[in-house]
Formats: C-alpha cells, structure tokens, sequence
C-alpha cells in the first residue's frame, strides 16, 4: 500500500512539469508561427496629402502618379530585398522623388512670394536616434542626401539657408542653378495665387519610412515648402519631431499637411509616444493624432508610418494622399483617393 | 411591534445617506485644504546651463547675476501677482535677460563662426497649443517678442533669417544695427577659440515658464546661439516640442543645453507626453528626461519648468545653471550651482 502511495505522488511529481512543458512549448509554437508572418521588411512612401478631387485628375494623370509611385516603391523594395539599410532606401526613394517634377520636393519644388524656391529636408535613424535636416536651401539638387550629411557628417541637427547650401558643397553634393527648379506648372500656379486666381496650396511633400531586415527603422521627408510662402517661414518637414521622427523602440513618421499645426501638436513623436507611454497600437495612434487631435484643431493632413513589427498605417483627414506601401510578406498599395 | 420595525427601517435608511454625505464632505474638505495650499500662480526663468566652476565666479560676479536673476524673477512675478497674462510675464521677463548682455541672448548674443550675431526664440501659449518662434535673426532687438508676434499676427509657427527680420520690422518691432549686439566679451571668446585658445561654450540661453493666475501655462526661449557656429545652425530653443512646449493638460517647459540632442529627444514634448501618458509627476517626468535619456544618450544641459498645479522643477544634468523660481505660496529660490 505504501509502495503504491509513494508511486502515485511519483508520478504526480511527474506528470505536472510534462504537463507545463507541453502547454509551454504549444504556446511557443503559436508565437513562432505569428512571427513567421511578420514582415521581415516593410516600407511606406507618400507624395503629399491634399484636396484632390478624383474628377480633376484624368486618367492620364493619374495613372502617371500612380506609376511615379509604383517606381518609387520598388526602389526602396529592391534594396530592402537585398538586404540594404533603411536609410539608403529612404534616401534613394526621396531621391527619385526629388528628381521629378510632378511632386512639391527638389525639382518640383513650388515658388516662393519672391519667386525663389526654397527647400527642406530631414532625415532620422531610428536605431541611434541621429538626425539630420536643412532648411531654406536653393542650391541642393537633393536635400534630403544633403540632411543626411548633416546626421552623418556634421555635429549638427539642423542647417538653414545660405550656410546650409555650403555645407552640402563642401560635402560633395550635387549643386544646381535655381534655373534647375524652374517649372513653368509650378511658377505658373504662383502667379495665379498672386493674382488671387487660386487658393494657395499648403500641402505638398514627399516622404518615405522603413523597417529594414536587421529591425532598424528609418524616416525621412523632403519638400519645396509653401507656394507664395514669405519671410522665410519654415514648415515642419525639416523638424524632427513635428514632419518627421523614427525610434526603433516604437515606429518611424514622415507627414505631409499644414505644417504649422504639426508642429504645434509635434505630431511624428507624438504617435511614437502614445506607442511608448500608452501602449496604443501604430494604427490607434496615428488614428488619435490625424483623425481626432489635427481634426479638432483644424489640421489639414497625413502621415505614413510603420513600426517595429512590420505594421503599417498610412493615415489622413484630407481627400487624398499619393502613397503607396509594401510589407515583404505581400501586401502591396498604391492609392490617392481614399478607396 | 411593525411599528418598531418601520422606525428602524427609515432610521437605517436615513443614517446612511447622512454617514456617506459626512466621509464624502470631509474628503472634500481635505481636497479644498490642499487646493488652498497650491500656489495661484509659478514662474520660473533661467539663464542658460553649463559647466561653470564654483571658483572661477568670484563674489562680485556672482552677486551681479543673482542680482540680475532676482530682478528677472520680480519682474513676471509684479506681472502675476497684478493679474497679468503667463504670456506677457514670459515675455517681459526674457525682454529684461535679452537687454542684459550677461546672458547669450538679445544684447549679450555670442558671435558666429563669420563673426556675426544670429538669434533664436519660441514662444508658446499652453491654452491654444499656439506658438511662434524665429531663426537665425540679425536685426531684431528682442526676438521672444518677434516670436509672439509670429504666434499672434501671422499664420505661422517659424519664420527664419532676413524673411523673419522684415517681418519683425512690419510689426513694428525695434529693429537695431549689427553694432548693437557687439560686447567685447562675446567677441573676445570668438576670437580665443578660432585660436583654438579656448572651448566651444554650447549652452546659454534664456528662458521663462509660467503658470498665471488664470490657469493658463506659457513658455519662452530666446537665444543667441552657439558661439563659432556655422553653417546656418539652428538648436533647440526656437524649435516647439524640443526646446520650448506648454500645454494646459500638464506643464510649460523651456530648455537650455547642447541643442541637437534637445532637438533628437524632443525634450520639451516628451516631458509633457510623459505626464499625459504615463501618469509621471513633473518632477518624475524632468528627471527621467534629463538624468536618465539625455544622460544616456551624452546630451548636457538642464529645463526649467511648471505644471498645472503650480508645482515647479529645475533639472540639469550639467554642473550649474542660472536659475529662478517662486510660488504664489511663498517659496523663492534663486541659485546657480548645484546646492
């Protein structure tokens, strides 16, 4: 009788680690198998957030935005694929969108009241929480290879105007004539809003944000500011923490809208703060900030994102933002409108 | 008997509500007893953060900046205590530290690398979220009050350069020769570091919080930047959300210290979404910014500042800063080092 006591609590004192071991060991197995469906790599571009109309753009036009976008994306999805970092996507992604005319951002870049175009750019390592950005440039082909040199080369966060222009010569960049950011579309929409023709258009920018294979985030916006902007007013794509911010602890942010609101309401690290400090998911707090914060004080615009698990939300209380997104695990999207 | 039974059913029914009103009434009461012990209104203002050595003061500058602080100090408290608006307190206070040429701001601006003056400020309005702010101004004798009116009387946050010095002079505010901001002491100390005599100073700054009468929070920050800077450098102070940031929710915060990395941490913000976020006190919140993430990360420097509640702190990781306080409720401090 004692043997069999002894045998039973035996076996009980067995049983229960198997047990434990099992159940442990399927939970794990289910958690493998969410993370085999993470993406290893993800990225989002956007080329500004507005009041488009879908009747005011022809098919022509818009299946040119939408092939601007799709290149764009596949840029940065070729690099990340192999096994490039988030920051040469960001900065090749810009690049390509700089080069082109038909977005607010190097050679597209809108007039000034004056008739100059001023530019602006910055760039974020979310691993190192380095930075970079320029403001109020004329000369730089591409700012936001010129806002990486900053974060790279410089001791600096944030150059502006004329000293910004040499620091970028110095560093080898590309240097161009303002007669290179000439467009008559562009100069022409200026002397419409000086004539009072048209509305002044405040949005207008591009941007691009990366999770890379090694789990580093990146973030970067490029823009040509404000048509008939004056007194060297400065918006928020060159502020980290207002246009742009990434933070591999939470996400990556690059916005397009009414600058002065971003701001003021330091929208880039606010979305990665609510990830932070309230836990809300990438969606929830993008949604908090563009849909509820910016809408109740009258902030016109959007944002692109993506966290440190791959997720992405491109977010906007206008109607319409050129973007475009892919997550390795498949999903692709290249859209204006809404749906 | 039923009777009996009813009486004491109604006398039950009628000692509870009279027992929960007393414990509710007395809870009350010690809430208002605190109330009455929360000052009606804070300020505190500061003259930049650094690494200044006890004995390299002696008794008699010392007391010229004590004095000075003092004076500072009383000048916003008058403005309080009168019933005034935070944002007028924050704004003759740091006009009384930018007409000082003790402190890198206004009259006492340090010189840039090419030996010219550059000057930055930001303002900000806790109740509207509203700001303004100037970079890199030459000509504007009081830039925290061409920052405010940026905030007020345009539809800008940041204006830069000659662009902001027009539109200061637009406003009507004092416009002042180059020759104003030159002290022989700044200029001195550009030339022994371009003699590689002497170290960069990074800090110094001006700053001012307040708390008014009205429960409204208000923040400012005016420098004269970093001495031998170049390149069109901008730092921390006129940029919202990284060296200036008030909002009514939680605190007002104005910063000092190695800017680029106040600019990468979003310092101001983060203070402020610590405390909406994630519950921290205010001196929890500065502490864990300041001591801990700038600490971290090699950012010197330090930020003064108030919350809702009129409670105030004073954080620097560096070993002095100049600096000021007092609550309506009587405590006064006025300090440069550590103890």
């Amino acid at each position: 009788m004692r043997y069999i006591k002894t045998f039973l609590f035996l076996l009980i004192l067995f049983i229960i680690p198997v047990f434990l071991f099992f159940i442990i060991s399927t939970s794990l197995k289910s958690d493998k198998a969410n993370l085999d469906n993470t993406p290893t790599f993800a990225i989002a571009i956007h080329g500004g957030a507005g009041f488009m109309k879908k009747e005011s753009l022809n098919d022509e036009k818009y299946k040119l935005y939408i092939d601007k976008l799709n290149q764009a994306l596949s840029i940065g999805i070729n690099i990340l694929e192999n096994n490039g970092k988030g920051l040469d996507a960001v900065e090749k992604v810009i690049n390509f969108l700089e080069n082109d005319s038909l977005f607010n951002a190097g050679k597209g870049a809108v007039f000034t009241h004056e008739g100059k175009n001023e530019l602006d750019a910055s760039i974020m390592d979310g691993k190192t929480l380095n930075a970079g950005a320029v403001a109020g440039v004329t000369k730089i082909k591409n700012p936001i290879s010129a806002a990486r040199k900053v974060m790279e080369n410089s001791k600096h966060v944030l150059l502006s105007g004329d000293g910004a222009n040499k620091f970028a010569e110095k560093q080898g960049l590309e240097i161009v004539d303002d007669s290179y950011f000439f467009t008559t579309e562009k100069y022409n929409r200026l002397q419409k809003i000086l004539k009072k023709e048209q509305e002044s258009e405040k949005h207008g920018t591009v941007g691009c944000v990366v999770l890379d294979k090694f789990g580093n985030l990146a973030a970067g916006t490029s823009t040509g500011g404000m048509t008939n902007k004056m007194y060297g007013r400065i918006g928020d794509s060159p502020i980290i923490g207002a246009g742009t911010y990434a933070n591999n602890n939470t996400c990556a942010v690059s916005c397009t809208g009414h600058g002065e609101y971003f701001i003021r309401y330091a929208v880039a690290h606010d979305v990665s703060a609510l990830m932070e400090y309230k836990n809300l998911s990438l969606e929830e707090a993008t949604n908090l900030v563009i849909n509820k914060k910016l809408v109740t004080a009258g902030g016109a615009g959007g944002l692109i994102s993506v966290d440190k698990n791959g997720n992405i939300s491109l977010q906007f209380n206008t109607t319409s933002m050129f973007r475009a997104s892919y997550q390795s695990n498949g999903k692709r999207v290249v859209k204006i409108f809404k749906d």
